[in-house]
């Protein structure tokens, strides 16, 4: 950390904000240029984020120079992260993709979509039980129903299961069901949430927070990892800008921007980052051109009866296409799909 | 609402998206125009929300008519809503001004705040003792302890108190001794939580979440509402936006915008807004100039030393400076603060 | 200048930016840390912009201490700098209020729009003749007829005149009849049209562009200033942001940040940045209460009937009862509008 | 357009905006629901653009159905447009890199770079010669002589030149160099400029403006196509969002979007919606994956010693190891480089 000092800052200041530094264990090391004095400060860099010395008068600015998390960083872990789920392995050699509808509605919908996605190449089956939702009058899921309905779809398919979990209470009824406890853009910031599921023995699927920075983001893993989870694969899923023909931004650029920074998986949910089916499948090249380990797209069997996001689900048959487009894109990369499709299988 | 359809819609497309409305009880209205075939819409605005109509084929887009929420609109309740808590009522003619340091940290830091902006004129005393932190390494309240400091603050000063509720879990506890149960931007999408203070009979305070747009956070407010408790008071605190000299961008023209689509009372936080104590007392002022209801203001007795966001705090001394000009600026706007400090006043 | 080396930096990359800066003039201050070197930077700002240190082997990040402007600085020049427009002041005592419609559009319309807004306490006159208009079928101005109007009206008002350049060619004839030369929110980055400007002996009012951060936009002004010219007036006039109810978002914690940073006077246009008139009045009491110089309103006899930005327009009527507002805000802010209007006075 | 009515509309008010609308020559279709009037308009849709009906008492909000471009729009011109740039063609089978440095700074610099792009298969060669610069104290370009340089590396190479024009005076000087003239982000509303380079006959690649919607950028194309240049190349660039780990948000969801809304070839630049070169070839894939049409990237022989965009810059030999995985995901894509390299080719 850096503490810059204002033109006008008094010895006096400068001494005080030394002293505040030693007093709390740091190291101080003064610099004093033409115009301004700059305080280099050495110490446990998560300490740091506490002391709020831009409140100390004379203080222009604070300059973190080290990354305010350190289990997530790739700094201290230099290898990449794999996430084992079941016989799976998230981050690894394989690109999984995980797909299904935004909400379980019923055995017949889900069952259908499971059984189509299994045979295209997904490898995880998504589908909501809890639904956040924006407006109160809206669809709020099946709740346990729902999860039930994912049980057999597993049961009957292989598939492994990912399914959010939106708050403390009903979280040990969804990690009974879920292979992959997804965190959904709303709560990644629900600190008290990802303290919980940070005590229990499963993958957690972390979206980053619709205007959450990469930082805020690797933080956010840092409080699960902290808790004891080291098995974290993150999310992006599109933050808020002020474009609006699409539902939100997609940022691709932090998939290499986080591969770099941290050794976690990364996966990408173009259904949510669009806002639109059509443009899904060329996001999803995308991803997979940026080196994402994965994928979460929404897929329904009939989108426009949905209850939930129909506009942003593909069809099974887009859905199988995007895939032979994502085996090839997947080999390009040096890669496979993780479901055994690709150019080169016996479809 | 209005569904448009695609300029090469079929006559098939178009009488299924009217067979699909009217099969739900809504009435729809063809209009064929050169290029385009435009169906309106009519029934229950809250219900249309949920049907994905742009999923289906040859629609190009939804364009909705009314707003999605209901009990928070003005059209549904002209006159403003008076929030009464204890002998104050927010939204009248009063200005409250809700002062206090960011976390409880102690007795004693607590009571002399809480003494020295009482004085200054404050009738809601704030302060977290569930402290949400972007980083698992920081300072994050002292929970109960922090309760029972607030109210032996209120027993001392007969200020009120607005603190924040973090979770469902901590909610019976925090109800026990808050006031004004505060949701925080984190959570104004945390629908378990919304749900939950729907159910008690306590003022909230609803924090704008960082990247809600208005029609979000008045759908948060519905959700408290239509859950049976419509004491909601909004509180803007800034959004994030590309600039980063302040640390978030407080957006003070929610404040007629919200007073004309809703007939709720709304504060503003300009101290989370800004980041930075010194600039807090000018967006105070406007803020009022702009017609706000009250302010959420931190001030520390000592902001250099403080465990959370003491670069944005005032100290007592600029609290009591600011105090005085917002009299003036309230009196301007034929209001007057709630604490009973004035330019005409005995102080 | 601080540069921050990557942990893993050798001490040859080390020496390769110390040898580059001393090189170069500057002086070079290592510091040593645990986990990373830090190099402390003292020389000319304004060239270390363009040192590409940042792309030397082995650097982390480079951190700037002083801002890169110089000129528009308030170290540079502590006290207020008032900017002459004939025989007005603007950035002294008095609040300015610039009024007027968006484009010229008839002899008729602008003399009318002048009497009124002058009679409620205008002082300056706006009216686009040169209009920058998003879609190239839309109204672009009466050019040099509409630059003929305006200085009738200035003629028959005493108002002084503001309205917009647009590019080096117009520009001798713009600065012919205009007062104040406005650099539009399109072309704050129009380089070429700043260092023209700059050549100018007339005020310049500087608009805000739509993204750009409060240090752009000095060193914005720091062009102009640099080539000559230092009667700059700066213009708030909304940031875009995700918020999609107003047109943009306003900035009004623009006024005190610039206040702090530099000594140029800052107005404010709420007509751009809330894009609905009925929204003005609030955010134009605000921003006089958050300490801008002066406003810039837009003004039409008929909004309905204007050929640009109707809806952001108030009436001659609804401008009158504003302007009684304003000035007892600006009595409070210590200040009095610059028409004489005020809450004592003979109207 | 569609005109929603406000609940308390009058049918004074109703009338006043249909009689307004036809005898304006358009068509207007009253549809009265039980809470709003709703009325569809028909007519010409670029002159709809302009009618102020916002402004009309009793109107609620206008709602556009139809683009208010044309010539930029795929339902005007249903194929894909081909941009030929002397023997080359951008739009079509070959996807085409445009690389060099941000700046022409020697003779030397640029021969070096043009040669080593060109070897590895970049087809046209950039470099700015007219630099926009946000600090008047950096580089601002060669001008004439870099344009005669860029002239200089063309004879040497074959390479095609794509150049920056900054304003009308030098139009014609970068005109008579350039084989593409390149509009920048911040002049992307620059209308006299973009009026002014429709009258020349030579393709334009014409960047997002950094708050562009991508509506607005389809309309800064419009004004080019309807001063009768259609040979116009899009090039995304990056967009201004609150993440500041990259210097802008790459938005590659605009390619497929504007593949679909428009006909006209788009490329990306991933070096400045990065600002890091180390993120640079992860996103051109990326690119190409999505379906872009080519890229601009910026390749420097000596990145640390650049005089502009150093760390954004690849080196030579991180730009022809990208160049073979672009090849190979051109190729995945059912294309190939322009340049001739390949997979299976001779290199």
């Amino acid at each position: 950390m850096i503490v810059i000092m204002q033109q006008e800052a008094t010895e006096e200041q400068i001494g005080a904000v030394v002293e505040r530094l030693t007093k709390n264990g740091f190291q101080a090391h003064l610099s004093r240029g033409v115009e301004r004095t700059i305080i280099g400060v050495i110490g446990d860099r998560t300490r740091l984020f506490d002391m709020a010395l831009e409140a100390m008068p004379g203080v222009e600015k604070v300059v973190p120079v080290l990354q305010p998390y350190k289990l997530a960083s790739r700094a201290f872990h230099p290898e990449n992260s794999l996430v084992p789920v079941g016989d799976l392995v998230i981050g690894g050699e394989e690109v999984h993709v995980m797909a299904g509808p935004c909400a379980v509605e019923s055995e017949e919908q889900l069952l259908e979509t499971a059984v189509q996605v299994r045979a295209a190449g997904a490898t995880v089956l998504r589908g909501g039980a809890f639904k956040p939702r924006t407006s109160p009058y809206s669809f709020q899921g099946l709740e346990e129903e729902g999860l039930k309905i994912l049980a057999r779809a597993r049961e009957l398919t292989g598939l492994k299961i990912v399914t959010e979990v939106m708050d403390t209470r009903s979280l040990p009824l969804v990690a009974e069901y879920a292979d992959i406890l997804q965190i959904g853009a709303r709560n990644m910031q629900n600190f008290t949430l990802l303290r919980e599921v940070a005590r229990i023995n499963k993958p957690v699927l972390l979206k980053r927070g619709m205007s959450a920075t990469i930082e805020e983001w690797l933080l956010a893993a840092e409080y699960i990892m902290s808790g004891g989870n080291h098995q974290v694969i993150l999310c992006e899923r599109g933050i808020r800008t002020f474009e609006t023909y699409t539902r939100n931004t997609l940022d691709l650029s932090a998939v290499p921007v986080v591969k770099y920074l941290s050794h976690l998986p990364v996966v990408v949910d173009p259904s949510h980052g669009l806002g639109k089916w059509r443009f899904v499948p060329a996001m999803a090249r995308a991803a997979i051109a940026a080196g994402a380990d994965g994928l979460l797209v929404e897929v329904h069997p009939n989108p426009a009866e949905a209850l939930c996001d129909g506009p942003q689900s593909l069809t099974p048959e887009n859905f199988r296409q995007m895939m032979e487009e994502l085996a090839r894109v997947a080999e390009v990369m040096g890669r496979r799909l993780g479901g055994g499709a690709g150019p080169c299988s016996c479809r």
